[in-house]
């Protein structure tokens, strides 16, 4: 997507060989106005899927999975990463490994809000090694409700996130794809 | 609001004293059909305010933040509570008490993204203590930026949280304010 490979040169910030910071538009401050442009040309792609529920994982994965929750017109859901006194104890849970963070954690999501009648479809802001996703997948799972993809906003094309997903038979779409970072700048897939 | 009210009332679960779960539409699960129109009924609140940004705390005030983002076609930054390695390190940082998980925790904000000219509508949703608020008062006060004032989604009036701030001269907009929870059943203010 052109609009968010534009965004991404002017704004986006490499740092060391593996990070890319976009926190000025993706996931600390958000704009809105392309968050909303990402979601109709996310939304394109997965038309053709029965979609009856969007899962994403707090916290950056909650504005694009809320506007695509508003355009499907179907509920959004989060996965929980913290263990909080007045969550539901009849809960789904995910193991999930952050490099970011070096460190597992544990998602949740209550089994009140995923059915084995529901299609789902995954969103989350960043695919680098694929384990926030398949954490999602495992609960998914677990409900017996029926995975119909994952809609991403940037993808690390050089982690094997998206080959693991692709290769498992799921559908991936990510809005902009990275092949590498050279000399502190972002090399896109065409 | 008549229509959260109602909804609260239908789907909201009430646990002991003192605890609303409304994790079916708000924060767990998110109806984003009322997510919507319960930022239009907020924006009215604050038409006759200059707001530059909005500002809320991660996880479950994304959804509401985000939708006033939209619609006041401002940027909308999210406090994080938990520290990455990849956060920046020139921070504003303020300190929540947490009544629900027990704790104090950190809450932080990137210099970058809260200037001395930004006007802040902080926005949660929920309001019962405060403490949340207070901390991101705090962070504003710190950045220069003017608080231009609160809107919550569902506020707990038997707790001081509203007093406290509008005896700071701080403008609170909730759409709910329970007045109290009499054998399980929620008690709205008129």
């Amino acid at each position: 997507m052109q609009l968010l490979k534009d965004r991404i040169l002017k704004d986006g910030r490499v740092i060391g060989n593996d990070i890319l910071k976009v926190d000025s538009f993706l996931n600390h401050q958000i704009d809105m106005k392309l968050m909303g442009a990402m979601g109709l040309e996310l939304k394109k792609h997965f038309e053709d899927r029965k979609v009856t529920k969007i899962l994403t994982v707090e916290s950056s994965g909650i504005p694009i999975a809320c506007v695509m929750g508003y355009l499907f017109e179907v509920p959004v859901v989060f996965a929980k990463k913290v263990e909080a006194r007045n969550m539901d104890l009849d809960v789904y849970e995910g193991e999930v490994y952050s490099f970011t963070k070096c460190r597992s954690y544990i998602i949740r999501v209550s089994k009140r809000y995923l059915l084995n009648t529901d299609h789902v479809l995954i969103v989350d802001d960043f695919l680098a090694n694929g384990k926030a996703v398949l954490g999602m997948k495992d609960i998914i799972d677990q409900s017996g409700a029926i995975l119909e993809g994952v809609g991403i906003v940037i993808e690390k094309g050089f982690q094997d996130g998206s080959k693991l997903l692709r290769e498992a038979g799921i559908k991936v779409v990510s809005l902009a794809v990275i092949d590498s970072f050279q000399n502190g700048k972002v090399v896109f897939r065409d």
